[in-house]
């Protein structure tokens, strides 16, 4: 378990004997360009089906302030917070998607899922 | 029988021959946090197909209501919502949707469905 | 054929070798709700591809005027619709959608539709 | 000084030399009918020049939440939130404009100010 | 006091001491074009400034129902609602707008006031 | 009177005691342009406050229509408009804006009036 | 070839080894209603996926203007859009889109297409 | 004159007896940052009352496009835009607003005028 | 001249002949609430008529940036950006406003000006 | 390699073992017409599955841009842009939209894909 996991707490899933989904949405999410220095924002919207635990929403808001001087790549920063974020709840479906502010003029969302949604 | 589901009404489908979808939606949905005792907000969208019976809509208004001072977290409360309206009209297919107000910058969606949906 | 199907008026379909889709929507679908007296409004979206015969949209406009004092149910006036505007073209396929203005807080949606759209 | 008054918290101003506007806004403000009973639902926009006193924020969410089981019309509740708002702070300028939620097909807006804007 | 007056009440101005608007509106007018007999629909906005007595908004809806099947033109059932709404509660101030639905690909906006609004 | 004013129809204000104003607007405006001939597309925006004619609303319908083969500049149909509508009713003001489609890249907005508007 | 088929003009695919999507929509175009002589306004949506020959620009807006006093109705002016264009280019997959504007507050959209598209 | 300036033609104003108002907007503007060589992006808002002249619109779009390879600050463009276009018209009043894209994620507006504008 | 102040470069205005208004708007402005040690988020809009300088933009993205980690109220924190910013410019008007993310259901708007805007 | 795409660096994907969708927008793409020689805007859409190599932000701008005198026709340039991006990085899947702003009253969009986008 890395450090900024073991701020992420969980409790049980009320309802595991259906898949639903939840979705959490945060415009509020901001890390640091790894050569520039400088600090990219992002808007992080996470979807998930739980398994036998769910991610406690007021670790999830600290978790995601762990990275406001993380120096990462939008690439790598996407991909860290799918494995983070499942390997704390062993979800049976997970997307996260970072939508990155404009830099150049150009604007980058990363999206990346780790298991298969049922239908 | 749940208290709160004694509230809701139903009447005979006037059309039980087809499949369709009634969808009803409200931004007026309160309920309290079970932790802190503050009031949570949502809106519910609740979508069925029905079999023999549809839910009166005055009814509804009064059933969602009755969480107004209930405690009880996000996803136990839309899960509930599912469980408690499809035992009281045992409907084809349903799904209910929670979209709750923003808390520590994120704002949260449950989607949960019962039965599944015909093409 | 009822009294208000018969205000509907027909014209031959001029490209019968093919699916397409018509697509009516209006506004300005007015009836009355059958236990308070109290009018309801929707808006009222009409889908069909039609077979030999489409639905002449002067008529369809007088049609949806007849509803202007009947008292109703969502429910069953949104299938009487699909079933009363298919019954005179004989569509391939028909979609009729009511979203009905706010009610107790709630708004509805209710869509019904008749044969299978062609992918 | 009212009950629900003494819940609101001031600090000081940190630049009263100047006028300038603070503004405040929740979509989350509940009250109930004094007549039917139900509750109703408004968005409640705070707007102020403060002279000597701020309102501390988190003491106005708690003052907002204290009209949950208060049974007050809208043209009363938006005029007794001015009153109470501007008596604890003084302001040089204040108004308070209440979003009413749609009932009966007619949505309202109450807007009440005291003291004169600058220009 | 003309037949659809009588339908409106009032209640005594809960803040008669200070000048503040009241807006309430609503997309659910219809009367009947006095040439055509065919449906007119609007969106009614109704703001005021009120002196002794505030409309009570029950009748208001009543009152604006009443118009259903009254045969009348844009210019005269705005001017109507102003004179009929304005005579009842005698505000310090009143506007009434009335906006049409298209007809022959021209929508129609009727703006009138009586009074003069205090800055 | 030009020969397109002759198509224009008025009829009595029903309320020339006070200033009120009547907006009329179609986004189903074409004309010409008079060096390649290619068609030009605008939404037209009428407004007005009436002394003691009223336009009527088909007439106008007509009367917009009749520009539809004429070869004509964007400013000088902008000004022949409120010179020709203006000169059937004689309002206390009017306003003609012409929202003209993108030619070139560039969308153009031609705003005229005449009379002073009452405050 | 029909006449209003001779002013479209073609160039071959730069690309034919590859289905890929053209996507031509424009806000401006106008027929004539054959029964009342009046104007109706469209936006027309062309999509298509080409075989050996794309449909050239200028001419495809010399095309559309081809039908400014054609009388047609929509139905059958969409279904002739798809067959005379799809006659000059010989495309994988076509489909036309009609967006007519309100009459008789209704507004319609005629969706035509030719081939099937690749997934 | 400037040799941009000699790009810009103009025609009579065909109402020099009343103030109105012409308003271009163009999204394609683009120039050059003089120091990192870099393109710029800007929206471009001209509105003027003109006195004896309007600008003719098909050389406004070759005076925007002369500034492709130009190396010009935001400030210094929209001042010399302004500059030169009055230059040419002399108009009774005349604005230009500059918007600019995102930078380091900033975004710019400027808005520089001459002339006052009548009420 | 405070630290922050020291991070700003200023230019020549090239044209202090004139009024005019220059504004930036930036959505990514982060500091730390100095209670709670949370971090807040704010969208900052700064607008100005510059006297002899005007502000250079990258180094106005590193000012903004050097309040990552600071500590400060809302309120505090606009006045301080205006009397920072216009200390280092001394424009002939300045407003700095302020959009800070929802807090405990409550969105907050400071807006702060100095000087006084020219017609 | 071409010219244009040396001016392309890429970076070793930092997730090879999953399918991602990497998403890139830019408003700020420019060519010019091969026929009138006047400049073309467009909005360029990146999205892909990188395999084992991504594309590099800022060299992706650099390469936007080396297109800004290039005389290349829509069709042409949304597929070059498709071949010479994926030349350089053989994605999984690939998709270039090319959204072209409005000539002669016709938007366009150009949509190619390589390779099938896994499910």
């Amino acid at each position: 378990m890395t450090m900024s996991q073991s701020i992420l707490e969980t409790f049980p899933n009320p309802a595991p004997h259906r898949n639903y989904v939840i979705h959490h949405s945060t415009p509020e999410f901001t890390s640091v360009c790894p050569i520039t220095g400088m600090p990219d924002f992002a808007t992080i919207e996470l979807e998930y089906i739980p398994d036998e635990k769910c991610i406690e929403l007021k670790s999830l808001k600290f978790y995601y302030h762990s990275f406001r001087n993380e120096g990462i790549f939008y690439e790598a920063v996407t991909n860290r917070l799918l494995d983070e974020l499942s390997g704390v709840c062993n979800p049976r479906w997970m997307q996260v998607t970072g939508r990155f502010a404009v830099r150049g003029g150009i604007g980058s969302v990363i999206t990346v899922e780790t298991g298969s949604k049922p239908e």
